[in-house]
């Protein structure tokens, strides 16, 4: 097929490996899966070579270049699954923000949400298919090109945190100027968290639509809310979106694909979160194994967790540290990651050990179950 | 006494207000004591314009200052104790490196530890009775001035926390530098830490020494460590603090006072630092009060846990969340506080409303217990 057809038929190749599904699917497996948050990312040679030719967000505008992106770590490690290429922040600018991408500073918005009134810019009846047409056609496209190796991820961010990027106009150590409007402002924060939560629910079906195998949810901010705040400005938001997914895939004869909510340090919700309709949870790495264990029963899968800087210690360590999680998460309803995105400044050759010892180790650990 | 005899003499005006430290050792008190951490800041008019004269590692160095920041909370506010008014980064300048305070950037080092042999630059038996005499000086002299109105805390940042902003050279969101290290260069990180250890424990000996009567001890960058390295990296030296400063404080005859440590999300490891040798934990707002009071039985005099925005909100619902906080921890071995210091852009009435609400709540509780 031409590259046009490849970024709408929907007739894919056949999956060859399921690990990663059927983990998250709480099916057996014969090993544990694994894959990294931020796998395509500038700690690869090629990524960078490939995104030195124009800004950040054409590159996420460009399906051809998206796929490029999503592919490059599989060629060099045996992942179970890829993550497609894009950004939380395409949302916000569906509904009409600006936002660039600064080098050295990170995502800015010129003209963030300064005060309730600004809530009026949004285009919050924003048609999905046809403002991230570009994400879906950089999906199917990669469903063919991944030519059935490995399942493909999509995902989006989580109301809250979208919604924090919006306020603070970037990132943020404190993140007090969002966190003021939901003391201040809590019915208009409901207001903006509701039309985020629609978009997010439309963008994952249509996601799904396009060819994507599992979605997760970056709810990247969940720590600096605490257990009150999360349950009032997050939680409901998460159930809904997971909810409502699954409500529009079925109504649209689309076949269900796992769901994995990430919050980042909220190791005060686990048991809430555990029950809020996703199929998996993610952790970072300051979430005990056993502990999550406890806190979520054996309702969900668990992912993660390792610290992304253990990836700068020496291969026999992070071997090491392999091998304690895996004995401590156990070889069934898990997936290997990372417990945050990895960093540029890291070695691929680390990496490979990471996956490769995920492999060794719970291959080996399952053969004396 | 002349300001020379005051920053000298030892002969304190006796203490009115005792709560927070009967509090602080686990004794019965009538009501709930309180503070802020960073209630001498820029929140308040006043502390700006004292602030705007020099810069601020200056004002750090010049005790006349630090006494009259530190006092200015106490002139609007019933606070049941006053904390002296430095910085963590003194020890760093301490060791011979130099630290610049940079407008809207935070504090800066020009000069970083970028590797192993860089500690050799460090001043590592430095005689803290000389290099920080301006921060006893300043204790001494607030002593004098808030003439027994209220207890005096002194504080210093812990051994890892000042590590990272060492490696790091500011903030960070990541702290991937000095995690880098942690990974890299384990044996080459106890050293630091020893060398740090050592500083700290002889800088919170001279400020009991000076007049401190309470200490606090910073671990802010603790919620980057996970269970394992905290275990490693952080909790030895925060014990050996505890242990040493207590036994040199007899050795030189000098009354024992309570130690406060403050591990900013370390929730995973709130059991080992309720038993690290310190009368008071510090929490961030992210600890569930009952989950707390749990984790660490009642051995210790329980600190926190406002979440500081939660000072953005209108004063009523300061006075049900204070109220709710105060029912979920109770009025015994209990100080209230924020579960992080203030921000600049905080409204200082709401900050009158959250002390009164913590005393008229808890008075009101004891009285029907």
């Amino acid at each position: 097929m031409e590259r046009g057809d490849l970024c709408r038929s929907k007739d894919f190749p056949a999956l060859k490996n399921d690990t990663f599904l059927k983990a998250a699917w709480g099916e057996v497996t014969d090993y544990v899966p694994v894959w990294c948050m931020r796998q395509a990312g500038r700690y690869l040679p090629e990524f960078r070579e490939t995104r030195a030719t124009q800004d950040f967000f054409t590159t996420c505008r460009t399906p051809a270049i998206c796929c490029e992106l999503t592919l490059q770590p599989l060629r060099r490690f045996p992942l179970d699954a890829a993550i497609i290429f894009s950004d939380i922040l395409v949302i916000p600018q569906a509904l009409g923000m600006e936002v660039t991408m600064v080098p050295g500073k990170g995502p800015t918005f010129p003209d963030p949400l300064n005060e309730p009134a600004d809530l009026e810019k949004l285009n919050e009846n924003v048609d999905v298919n046809q403002k991230l047409a570009y994400v879906f056609q950089a999906i199917t496209l990669t469903r063919h090109k991944l030519n059935g190796d490995v399942p493909l991820i999509g995902f989006s961010g989580a109301p809250w945190t979208l919604m924090a990027y919006m306020i603070e106009g970037g990132g943020s150590n404190t993140m007090s100027k969002a966190k003021r409007w939901l003391y201040q402002h809590p019915l208009v924060c409901h207001k903006l968290l509701k039309i985020l939560t629609n978009v997010i629910i439309n963008y994952l079906v249509g996601q799904v639509a396009a060819g994507a195998q599992a979605l997760q949810v970056f709810e990247s901010h969940a720590g600096h809310l605490g257990y009150e705040q999360f349950r009032e400005f997050s939680l409901p938001y998460l159930r809904e979106i997971a909810q409502q997914v699954k409500e529009k895939l079925k109504a649209s004869a689309i076949n269900q694909v796992p769901m994995i909510v990430f919050a980042k340090d909220a190791h005060y919700a686990l048991e809430d979160i555990s029950d809020s309709g996703y199929e998996v949870v993610g952790l970072d790495w300051t979430i005990q194994p056993k502990i999550a264990r406890e806190k979520t029963g054996r309702k969900v899968t668990l992912q993660g967790n390792m610290d992304p800087c253990a990836l700068y210690a020496p291969k026999d360590k992070i071997s090491e540290i392999v091998k304690k999680m895996i004995e401590e998460f156990g070889t069934q309803r898990y997936i290997a990651n990372l417990g945050h995105g990895m960093y540029p400044d890291m070695d691929p050759e680390h990496v490979a050990t990471f996956v490769e010892s995920v492999h060794m180790y719970s291959q080996e650990k399952r053969k004396n179950e």
